[in-house]
């Protein structure tokens, strides 16, 4: 009998149910007791995941996977980048399960609705006039003991769910916030006046898991706002500004009984870069990082490459919902608490799907999905000025033309077909859509069914 | 009670139904008293549809919507280009149903499957020495009387199916080719030798409807291949160019074990353009043509803004399956027979969804799709020489941008929406992807779900 985490197991659907209701309640025993001993340890954050001393979270179950759970913080979370350099917080074995809560950096678009009551939240979005709880530097990630570049790590998303509201107003509910921002695909294009604008929608989503569709609560155009620190804001420059509402007009009424499906999912989620010590989160390339592809939500897995010892696993950017193209700069970005499960692939053992991987993969339930960036690696590309760079060239026709060749790459090494064959196949059953155009390194990618396999020998 | 034409009837399916039963014992008996009459009269092709006279084939009911019926002949397709200059051979009224066959333009890279026993398809692909059954032009497409500039014809796909082969060695199956030519977005990309090559890959589909894939038959590299008139093709540069089989190596066990999932659609559906006499019919654009959105099957409806009097509306292309971007130039390029109503909306009287709409529209049963294109009306936009410079100006980015305005404007316009909330939707829950890349004009389809405004007032 698999443990729910054998997706050939004929019973899968009930040995995985089984298992997360096993994780529920080892959560709240362990939430009980860590909070007891430590006064809670360890969180996961925007464009990055950490995780507490490891003693003092994992609920060791010999001969079993070790199940890890990780409440944000301000002691935890790194934020706005990766890097191999970081001190991992938490060690764990390939197999064992994380729990990590995420929170969202636009949670201070509406501070009454993302963080009001809530510890976690509070302590990370801290910032007064002498103090800010977590700055661009941050804490460190998750650390898989025996990773090696070359190496493959699989990262099983087991549940993902919002992050309930704290403040007793708005019970059973769950807030995001959708900013249509400087940086979106559409803000040099705007046909109505005042040009440019840019413009926070509150949307509300049901934290009972009874709903599956978004509504909208209220709009506001950005106006500049000043930080605890003194800074004036004109434009969203920085994630978290605290907006004092006050100095916005509310839309209420907007997107009127229009009802937004739900895809929880996670925008980054990946390992550290070997190429600079310091990355940027925004682009997205080989290691993952900022993909913004909402079908990395429950049920899916995704492969990548380690390229430094340990891998340095990261989630953040959570979001709950966003279409194929994130147009405007942004999701409806909502905290979110994801359960994964991390497997270490070791390069000498890797054998079809895996072997010679070298780019995000991603497996639904029907579906391999390949992922095309402008630049597959731009760290390396761009040579020394590749960060500020890789603004400068986004293009989807490039990105295209990446998730040709990996989604060839895959056909040929995977499939064992031959370039001719893998074209043919991708001409006329494989879709290519565009996953995102705001996040520098555009991303385009390429999706086949597994069902066209069903029958094959290979 | 509806007569199969009425979506919002709750009994649209069986309605439909018992239609295209009646339409199928019409068809039967038509055929026979026209044939009798006047030895067959109308055809349909590659990339146009055309009718005999009117009268021939019009199986009137007095009251009811007339049917049409239009087997492929040389005298009635049209071959490579539209224009409001061609005599329509069938005169149709609103709300008229049309059967047309299409052939498909490669049935001559194995005539075996695709032409030998099959009268229409013979006629079409005559060519000897002396003469040539259908040249560059052809015969005209179906008028709808009243249609006026600013219009808009609404073409509801009421069933499409393959066209069974002829050959009795065959019998049930119905055939296919798809080509990786030198105008595909891989060719210039190859990795394994000789490069470059173009490579015809035949496909079985079954005809009697009993599977829903397709499978690979064999391949073959193309070699230069002399036409009657004694015209030698280096590569596949002329469509209908007999393949000489002696000339070719097959591989037969290409593919193997792979199903495709077939997806019968036509890659040109449209009216006549207004800005030229001849426009080639590669390049899609507002008035719809060549968009190979594989999403134009049966159950879709079209909608396109008429630019000539009659509208002048034509189908061809036909493909038994395609995937977004149709990367490697062509789809499974194969015969189709589709029945259609055409609808004619006088722009007077334009409401909702169809007011102000200036470029091809598709519905779906759950959705609606706008189209972009990287130059929403290249004929206009690139002055005298577009037809040529629009091959040098291909981009997908300036397709996206095209998308994301037209389904702004869809949004406004239908929905009511203002522009700021129109763009927080498109970001949260439209889907942007990759139509097509090989056919000039490239194009970005945007994807909305109805179910968003099921609970809506608007």
């Amino acid at each position: 009998m698999c443990a729910g985490d054998d997706r050939d197991c004929p019973q899968f659907e009930l040995h995985r149910q089984g298992l997360l209701e096993e994780l529920d309640s080892e959560r709240r025993s362990f939430l009980k007791s860590a909070f007891a001993a430590s006064g809670g340890a360890a969180a996961a954050w925007a464009a990055g995941a950490t995780v507490g001393p490891a003693s003092a979270q994992s609920a060791a179950r010999p001969g079993k996977p070790t199940y890890h759970y990780l409440p944000a913080t301000d002691e935890t979370v790194h934020w706005g980048y990766f890097s191999k350099l970081l001190k991992p917080q938490l060690e764990i074995d390939s197999g064992d399960y994380v729990t990590i809560e995420a929170l969202t950096h636009h949670a201070n678009d509406d501070a009454e609705r993302m963080i009001k009551g809530d510890p976690g939240a509070e302590s990370v979005f801290l910032w007064t006039k002498e103090k800010k709880g977590v700055d661009r530097r941050g804490a460190g990630p998750v650390y898989i003991r025996g990773a090696e570049p070359g190496d493959i790590l699989e990262v099983r998303i087991m549940d993902v769910k919002p992050r309930p509201c704290a403040n007793p107003a708005y019970a059973g509910k769950a807030f995001g916030s959708n900013a249509a921002a400087w940086w979106g695909f559409h803000y040099k294009e705007l046909i109505t006046e005042p040009k440019p604008r840019e413009v926070c929608t509150i949307y509300e989503i049901d934290a009972t898991g009874q709903r599956n569709w978004a509504q909208a609560v209220y709009n506001f155009r950005w106006t500049p706002q000043t930080d605890p620190f003194g800074v004036v804001h004109k434009t969203i420059d920085y994630p978290g500004v605290p907006v004092d509402h006050g100095t916005v007009q509310k839309n209420h009424g907007v997107l009127k009984n229009v009802r937004i499906p739900i895809r929880p999912h996670f925008g980054v989620m990946g390992v550290a870069p070997k190429e600079a010590d310091y990355v940027d989160s925004i682009p997205p390339g080989y290691f993952g990082g900022n993909m913004d592809n909402w079908r990395v939500g429950k049920g899916a897995t995704m492969y990548y490459p380690v390229a430094v010892p340990g891998g340095l696993f990261s989630i953040g950017d959570s979001h709950a919902s966003q279409g194929d193209s994130e147009l405007c700069g942004t999701a409806i970005e909502c905290s979110l608490t994801g359960t994964f499960q991390l497997i270490l692939h070791k390069k000498n053992a890797l054998i079809g799907s895996l072997a010679g991987l070298n780019s995000p993969l991603l497996e639904t339930q029907d579906e391999w999905v390949l992922h095309g960036f402008s630049f597959a690696n731009y760290l390396e590309e761009l040579g020394p000025k590749a960060q500020s760079e890789i603004y400068e060239k986004s293009s989807i026709d490039l990105a295209l033309k990446d998730a040709f060749r990996k989604m060839r790459a895959f056909l040929m090494t995977t499939k064992g077909l031959s370039e001719d064959e893998a074209i043919s196949l991708m001409s006329i059953a494989v879709d290519f859509g565009v996953t995102q155009v705001v996040d520098g390194n555009w991303g385009i990618h390429a999706i086949i069914k597994k069902s066209l396999f069903a029958g094959a020998s290979v």
